[in-house]
């Protein structure tokens, strides 16, 4: 060891031990007659002390020529210090330097290694290996860290089985688009890296597994979004002979076990929601249930009183915004901008302010009197002072664009609460949705999804009414997992293959392995998969999860501190018998 | 809960309790009046009883109609066994069956579903979920999560940080060859699969992380030698502010640790053996150390006596074959021809019988004296009885050939005690190997590691000789690990490239993220990379890392389960820009 102590654990008790430490040179303080140097690890800060009347006239001198993140070892005496500084663990005490020896020298950095940093989002990024040295990235990795174990430790008490499954696997296009890495020994032939171990847990199961999770790299080639990445990684599970209700609340009892560890929060069981319902209440399928504001509907108490845009609407929905009656007119008239923007894609927003001496004002005062919109609040429980918005449509398409709505008022309002956690259960996900430019069904979920028992003679005769045995965990308004019972019938399997537009050629070459698994006893089984960057991002109190990713790729795709992709060797790609049409 | 017990849990303290219990019917044994079924889950195997007298009509029909590996669910009552089995947890019981549900029926399997089974290596792995449910297999999964999680929590508790690295990286031509993953969304440009994270592993202690370690899947496109994967799994570890010494001590502490846990064994402190003295006392440089046999050098015994073989020859050395003078000349000539294999590659054996009479018998008996043999028998510590066997020729070609002589005599005497586990370092390695092919030096480990700072100088005048502070961990005779002391400086990292034949260009390019990060204060740092797959295997005292893989690949990189690599489809190829020239 090249030190003795780290620089965070030296307090009163080593009082007057010599000790070694090594450690990046955080800030300097020169009085002239005597130099202060924080030296950090990533344990901590500890003081060190270089005095012109007590220091070696030769250590002094190099003292001097210290600059901001060279890497020193020092050898010294722990002494207590004039001032305590009781934010630091090792605020009671300091280091008089009796050896100092420069490990490394440092360049000035791109950017200042403090908490608060001057660098850019690109700069830090290139530089990575030098924002991870900034208190609050090292923190969120050292947070992944404890997540991820206690993940594991819970899983593994609860008895499941990580078991490794193949990066290498098969491509099939049904879904999002993959990854593929062609195979020099097998030419012409390609592996495809996996959207997720789907097929093998299913395969694990029937061979007996019972439960099953892994902590996994998944691999998915889309046009990224925001906070997208190519490559994430998932709490991969799966349990035999189950129903759904057990999945819930082994899950349940997975993420309360977590809060109380790792946050010191007590959950009580999370509320559960159908798709509809929630798509009811909050326009969304993962709403964020730490406030109210839920959608409301007013067609009994707006619609056939003589005004168009209502009457000829399928529906009108609204929202109570608590205490947004002194809204000016251009504050409304942004937020109907804002509704406007092609992400929502609302016509407009009508308004009624219930002003705090309980009169009203509207956008639509002409069409309605002032018993409509008591109504209109009763309806909406809106008290003196609140202001409703309202949306006419569609109902489906209301419904979501309230949804956005709302969950844009609740962060305006300051009623997304990053300390508070509102977890909940979506189930009973539509099976399928049509797609009217292909004019065919897609799988909500994945094609292994079992319909519910109850629903399958629909399969037949209303495909899209048919509920799946699906469930979204959702965690302050954040899909953070998902997952269902699956099928483990050869027939329905098929079935729900051909429902999907494979032919059976097609399903034969790319699932034979799970149908004809099926014929050998597979159990009822289900499971979940959970996005661990997104949880650990929410339970470490951000949403941003390349916070919370050591060294996370940009919206390109590209690691811009390494520089990948980047060309290959001609060589390479003869190997592999491919050719670059791009030259 | 489909089930109120698994089948691994009833003893005589659930007695006349009413249970439900699922799993697979492992056999049937039916005596006409009364049916026994032996019912399988990943916990054991419970009796069922389905009786004439006492069992409805209906359920006992109902039995009659099962077949091996069906899938049932049944309700029963726990009953005392007339004959009990101790060999089973739940030997003192049986159910009576009351209530019997068919969940899944199952085709004949391609093999039998038992510890010793019937299906060859291809069968076993296209029906691999069937494999698993044997118990041997599914045994050894079990046994891999019960290591990794070991592992994970040691490294946790000695303060190491477990951070992933990303999988879509670049290629780096150096090493083996890249598995390489082509981007769509940068047209002509291809990521790689990481062969081991080591420069991000590097990187992170440039970070100031202090310890981390990841357990990881890497990537290498080899032509595939047995028992090797395309993918594998790594325990990376990496330290900072540490001299070599403290790498051995930590990891050294990890496998007693192991050990000690998992198998009951304690070990005392494992040797270290320079490279040097490895090959030249065992031929090898991952020496199994469970038997002596050890390589004598007679030069001075046997030389200048009118052999010319001997005398013209660099070095002679010869092995002592316990008690195994007695081989006939059949058995000899067997073993000349084992030799002379090509991958052995040596010209002949020479062999002195020392009966347990004392006397002599040899293939050089006209060459030499009873004396001489005398002399011989001395210097290789043979008795009486033992066989001695010798090689003459370039010292460092029969180092080899004698090691692996040595080693083939251990397996077929029985010596390599699967077990006994005798761990040991191999430390002082050559940095860099010559390559009179290419006339260029390859690095020995990798370009990153450290060259023994006493050595430093040698760079410019004798490379060859230059010892780098690297070290394999090695286990009965397998090198499970290895790692070094790194690099941390640009100027010495800069001149290991240009050794290695980089241009600065090209070096630059590659690792020029690596050689700034150097610039901006990075700690003295070394580490170790162990496979988990052939240590997990070793623990589990096979060395066939294949049954310790949940899905593994062919000796052609081939999934034959789901029968990947595959081709694509040309839109996917069209996407990528990509054209194969394989049509």
């Amino acid at each position: 060891m090249l030190r003795t102590h780290t620089c965070g654990e030296l307090t009163k008790t080593q009082l007057n031990q010599e000790v070694t430490l090594c450690g990046w040179v955080q800030k300097i303080r020169n009085k002239g007659f005597i130099v202060w140097i924080d030296l950090r690890d990533r344990f901590g800060i500890t003081q060190l002390v270089f005095d012109e009347q007590r220091t070696s006239k030769e250590v002094f001198q190099k003292s001097l020529g210290l600059g901001r993140e060279y890497v020193i070892q020092i050898k010294g005496k722990v002494l207590e210090r004039e001032s305590k500084n009781s934010n630091l663990l090792t605020g009671e005490i300091e280091i008089m330097v009796e050896k100092l020896d420069v490990i490394s020298k440092s360049e000035t950095p791109p950017f200042t290694i403090e908490t608060e940093t001057d660098g850019g989002e690109e700069l830090r990024m290139k530089y990575r290996y030098l924002d991870i040295r900034r208190d609050p990235i090292r923190e969120n990795l050292i947070f992944r860290h404890k997540v991820t174990l206690e993940i594991r430790n819970f899983l593994s008490n609860a008895n499941f089985i990580d078991v490794e499954t193949p990066c290498l696997i098969k491509s099939t296009p049904e879904g999002a688009r993959d990854f593929v890495v062609p195979s020099r020994i097998n030419p012409g032939q390609f592996y495809a890296l996996p959207q997720s171990p789907q097929t093998f847990k299913q395969l694990l199961i029937i061979g007996g597994i019972d439960r099953y999770f892994q902590i996994v790299k998944c691999f998915r080639d889309e046009d990224l979004r925001a906070d997208r990445q190519p490559e994430f990684t998932q709490i991969d599970c799966e349990m035999a002979f189950i129903t759904q209700d057990d999945i819930l609340i082994q899950f349940e009892e997975m993420i309360k076990h977590l809060l109380k560890k790792i946050k010191g929060i007590e959950i009580n069981s999370f509320p559960r929601l159908t798709y509809s319902e929630s798509m009811s209440r909050f326009g969304s399928d993962k709403p964020d249930i730490r406030f109210g504001m839920e959608l409301t509907y007013l067609d009994d108490v707006l619609k056939n009183k003589g005004f168009d845009v209502f009457d000829k609407s399928e529906s009108i929905i609204g929202i109570s915004i608590p205490e947004a009656s002194s809204y000016t007119r251009k504050e409304i008239d942004s937020l109907i901008e804002w509704v406007k923007k092609p992400q929502i894609g609302s016509k407009g927003l009508i308004w009624i302010k219930y002003l705090s001496d309980g009169s009203f004002k509207s956008s639509i005062d002409k069409f309605f009197t002032d018993d409509d919109f008591k109504k209109t609040v009763e309806k909406t429980k809106s008290k003196a002072g609140d202001l409703i918005l309202i949306m006419a449509g569609a109902k489906k398409s209301i419904q979501s664009q309230m949804g956005m709505l709302r969950l844009e008022m609740g962060e305006r309002l300051g009623l997304r609460n990053p300390k508070l956690y509102a977890p909940l259960w979506i189930i009973d996900f539509p099976l399928l949705q049509w797609n009217e430019d292909d004019k065919r069904y897609y799988a909500m979920h994945h094609p292994f999804t079992s319909p519910k028992t109850e629903d399958i003679d629909l399969l037949d005769t209303d495909p899209s009414s048919v509920r799946a045995n699906a469930h979204d965990l959702i965690l302050n308004g954040n899909e953070i997992g998902g997952g269902s019972i699956r099928i483990h019938d050869s027939k329905l399997q098929k079935k729900l293959f051909s429902l999907l537009g494979f032919s059976e050629k097609k399903y034969i070459e790319q699932f034979g392995f799970l149908i004809d698994a099926f014929k050998y006893g597979a159990p009822p089984h289900g499971g979940i998969a959970i996005g661990l960057d997104r949880l650990v991002a929410i339970l470490g109190g951000s949403e941003t999860i390349r916070d919370f990713i050591a060294f996370p790729k940009n919206n390109s795709a590209r690691d811009v501190m390494i520089d990948a992709p980047s060309k290959l060797e001609t060589d390479q790609l003869k190997e592999l018998n491919l050719k670059s049409l791009n030259k």
